[in-house]
């Protein structure tokens, strides 16, 4: 069963808000960093990094933490509508809704007065009926109990913290800024990406060296295009 | 049954494609227009505007269309890893998960010789046996065909397009650029917005302006936080 003992190395995919953490961190690690990046390439005056780097933070992760919170609110509000949708075919349409139950244990492998006494017992018991209507007919879980506020505030804190660890360097106003925001943007990335680990059960260093491979990436993009534009006009 | 035409009421979650579409379209556009409100806030020059706009447009699309990848191929693993081990256990614990089988069937309504003749029918057949196991004892889908590499690019592509638009007005060198953009934003959150009723049903101008005040929210956040921070160095 679930959530017994005997089976905790079934690797858990649950914690949804660890998704939700590290996805947010990681766009907000992107995000501005890819303003540090662009000004470096581009030799613009240092304080474009604070204004912004701060413009980005806040503005992508207010997106992000509401975007969320919108998506997962309309999952949620899916799932119900579909299940009521079910409910109401077994009072209006039962015999249909009888035959589809027929068909799916049929698959199974139940036949002749068996499968009809599978049929009687599954729709028996309304509850029952429709959880196997939404998981076997429609491929949807019976429900979701999430709770959308919570997924959009976790997006945006881990966000915009995470998105401050690029810009720490400026703010502090450190000698030679760029060469350690990129130091702490790569340490941040791989902590991010290692986390990931726990949803994944990939190993650590794996997940750890994915993200910083595509943080890598992304930010040799924003230096090199800061770069090119700056040559084009 | 599932796509049978006289249940075709049933709204139809499954356009992956257009979520991330939708979802890359809706950062790309508040990423860039993040930059060009940040400028207009604190009164930078506009070569800014193209520079970190377009820096941020490929580093963070790559880095969206990479994470979205990576993302759904460590999901669709993880599901073949749950579906491999569950295979196992019903060879190396059989006794075990027919108990399972049996725990699952009892909580529907079967009892006695009939609950015995079902867990034989359900673990009679290796499939159908760990498909249950999938759905009712782990509440995951029996399994995940999705291709990561359409996702990713799907993201990358919707994020660098719509991200266009704002920056448009200071590419033609349009006189009045941000309010211009302004406008063209605002268009294209309403589009992007309505396009996402295409997947959960709401009414498409509801969809349209949910997005659309979202925009606006973070839009006001990126003006006020350039316009504050410039004051502050
Ligand atoms: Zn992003
Ligand atoms: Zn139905
Ligand atoms: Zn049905
Ligand atoms: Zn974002
Ligand atoms: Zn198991
Ligand atoms: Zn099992």
């Amino acid at each position: 069963m679930k959530g017994k003992a005997y089976e905790q190395y079934h690797a858990s995919f649950g914690g949804t808000y660890i998704r939700d953490a590290v996805f947010g961190a990681n766009d907000g690690i992107v995000t501005t960093f890819a303003v540090v990046a662009g000004v470096a390439g581009a030799n613009l005056p240092l304080s474009t990094v604070l204004i912004l780097g701060f413009a980005n933070l806040l503005a992508d992760g207010l997106a992000m933490g509401l975007g969320n919170y919108l998506g997962i609110k309309s999952e949620v509000d899916y799932i119900r509508r579909e299940r009521r949708l079910e409910g109401w075919e077994t009072v209006h349409a039962p015999d249909l809704e009888r035959k589809e139950i027929e068909a799916i244990y049929q698959r199974k492998g139940f036949k002749g007065k068996e499968l009809q006494r599978v049929v009687e017992v599954i729709t028996g018991n309304k509850k029952v009926w429709v959880d196997t209507m939404m998981t076997e007919e429609l491929g949807l879980p019976t429900e979701k109990s999430e709770h959308p506020v919570k997924n959009g505030v976790a997006t945006f804190i881990s966000f915009a913290l995470a998105g401050l660890n690029p810009l720490l360097p400026y703010i502090f106003g450190i000698p030679d800024a760029f060469n350690v925001s990129i130091i702490v943007t790569g340490l941040t990335l791989f902590l991010v990406g290692s986390l990931r680990s726990l949803i994944t059960k990939k190993p650590w260093f794996v997940a750890g060296l994915e993200m910083l491979l595509v943080g890598t990436v992304a930010a040799a993009a924003a230096y090199f295009t800061g770069d090119f534009i700056k040559r084009l006009i």
